[in-house]
């Protein structure tokens, strides 16, 4: 046997070791109840399409336009982008969302990421709405946030002829453009921002996808029981009991304390290493600090720094493609069109 | 002669007439001092670029990242974007800019939009700075705008390892990333922000460009004298008496005079349609009110609501292609990078 062919052997055998230590953790993984993005589109869709409305290019593009629109708000400042920023992993970056005439979030509530929002099981952090159609309607016409009655968001858009144009070619010419279609183009619109990662490919099969730290974190993360709430395609986006084995240390801040029966909408743990601060109300900025956190609040147990920092190493190969946005202009108004207004 | 080629014939000279008409008007336009944009990128060139800084791919896309940068605010939530939204003209659409804390500009100015503001002789409304690479520095240092300090925005790009690699992969690996480099950058990407309309194919001869009644508003154009401000290539954008003919009827809003010479910067009247509230202190949201009180104020005539809407005709066709903009992803933080802060 020469050299090369040496060099070879081992390479192969190498790749036999990773490939079925690749296999026994994804098994371990789906056994955890991990999902992958299917990159199958067929069956994307059917994860994220509401078959009462289909995905359609046409409200896509309408819904995406509204998502970047100022003038949803009553001061024509701020679009449903300010605090989903698609450029920052869906997120603000702040620890309370700020809005209309610079009011923080009453509850201190820290704004969760639009990406991949389609997979959780409900809406806001204590999951009162069902679907991201119903959710779209909130922000909206909350005073601290965009602050939009129903009345202006509705005269606002029927002002501007292009966007009656656009509604009728996407709806049919004798569509009506009321608050609850805007909204539900939105939402529909947020139901495609699904964001694929390398996780996803090594879940479906290619055991390179993640390095061999990436591995080990993974499989630590499912030792510990993170996925006990971190699960499905989401990996994470259920309700879920709130400061199960201590009082949440942050939990004073805002008084934010779950739904009634005490349960909080686990966020989903893609794209995490861009939406810092952490948790509802966003009082911890570093990841491995986070995950430290949650193994004492609602594991009940002690999470190392190095096991931290292995979960963490893990969670970024949870960053997802975003794709390439395409910056949307917007219609002119028309002297029917209702003024801004910023008090 | 047979029907076929009567009709022909009839097109033949209606399609002459036309492009003599057209002929005529674009030397008129010429005369009075209007100038196209090029359409070869190589003159264009000429018109846009700093020779001292040459324009690189490089350096647009991450001047582009920089501009939509909602980190180089204090709060970490205002971009240049934010008030100069380019996909609604350049501008906010609202009459004052609004910035940190909610706050209206003290001097209840207008933002200037930032489409074509290359083509300016100077920037800001009192013209204080040469150039967009200056202008940049305002702003974003200004209390009632971004309000962060030098050192902030320093400190917040030095933090991501993603910025400090391409800033090293776009000006090379001893880059000092400081301030004056990144607004620098920033300035150069906005030196791009060129928007050729259908008036520029006009005045480069292709007649058909503009229709009839888009040349009949050309024509009332320069013979009511708008020209005499409203020149260039930029249709505006050098320094002219503020007031010339009577005292400007919202001065009073804001106490915005002029510089210390009594003049004030012509905004460019390209994508003009899109960039209501109009004038310095958005005082007038109506094109055709527009036009009549600048007939008033400035050239101390009397332009007819007739006129008004033939000039406001012509003024739509200034409104250009924006291109495809690619919305940017932006890098994460670490635990290095300084904190939002909403005070």
């Amino acid at each position: 046997m020469n050299k090369t062919n040496i060099v070879l052997s081992g390479l192969l055998v190498a790749s036999l070791s990773t490939f079925a230590m690749g296999d026994a953790l994804v098994k371990k993984a789906k056994n955890a109840g991990m999902k992958p993005i299917p990159s199958s589109q067929l069956e994307l869709l059917k994860l994220i399409e509401d078959p009462k409305n289909p995905i359609t290019d046409a409200k896509v593009t309408l819904g995406k336009r509204l998502f970047f629109e100022p003038r949803l708000s009553k001061s024509g400042l701020i679009s449903c982008n300010t605090c989903h920023n698609l450029g920052m992993g869906g997120v603000d970056g702040v620890a309370a969302a700020v809005g209309h005439k610079w009011t923080a979030n009453p509850a201190h509530l820290n704004s969760p990421t639009v990406y991949n929002a389609v997979f959780n099981s409900s809406q806001f952090w204590d999951g009162r709405d069902p679907h991201l159609e119903a959710q779209a309607q909130g922000p909206m016409q909350a005073g601290p946030e965009m602050a939009a009655p129903k009345s202006l968001v509705e005269g606002r858009i029927n002002s501007m002829p292009a966007y009656v144009a656009e509604f009728k070619a996407t709806y049919g010419d004798d569509v009506k453009i009321s608050f609850e279609l805007i909204t539900a183009t939105i939402g529909l619109f947020e139901r495609t921002l699904v964001t694929s990662s390398r996780f996803d490919q090594f879940m479906e099969g290619d055991s390179n996808a993640l390095n061999k730290k990436e591995k080990t974190g993974l499989k630590v993360f499912i030792d510990k029981g993170c996925t006990s709430c971190h699960n499905g395609v989401g990996i994470g986006g259920t309700m879920q009991p709130f400061q199960v084995a201590n009082k949440y240390k942050f939990a004073s801040l805002g008084g934010f304390q779950g739904d009634k029966n005490g349960m909080v909408k686990t966020p989903t743990l893609r794209n995490i290493e861009e939406t810092a601060p952490y948790f509802h109300n966003g009082a911890i900025w570093s990841l491995s600090d986070a995950v430290k956190e949650m193994g004492s609040t609602q594991l009940g147990i002690k999470i190392s720094d190095k096991e931290a920092k292995q979960i963490s190493c893990f969670l970024k190969s949870l960053t997802g493609d975003k794709g390439d946005i395409s910056y949307p202009q917007l219609p002119v108004i028309t002297n029917k069109t209702p003024k801004p207004d910023m008090n």
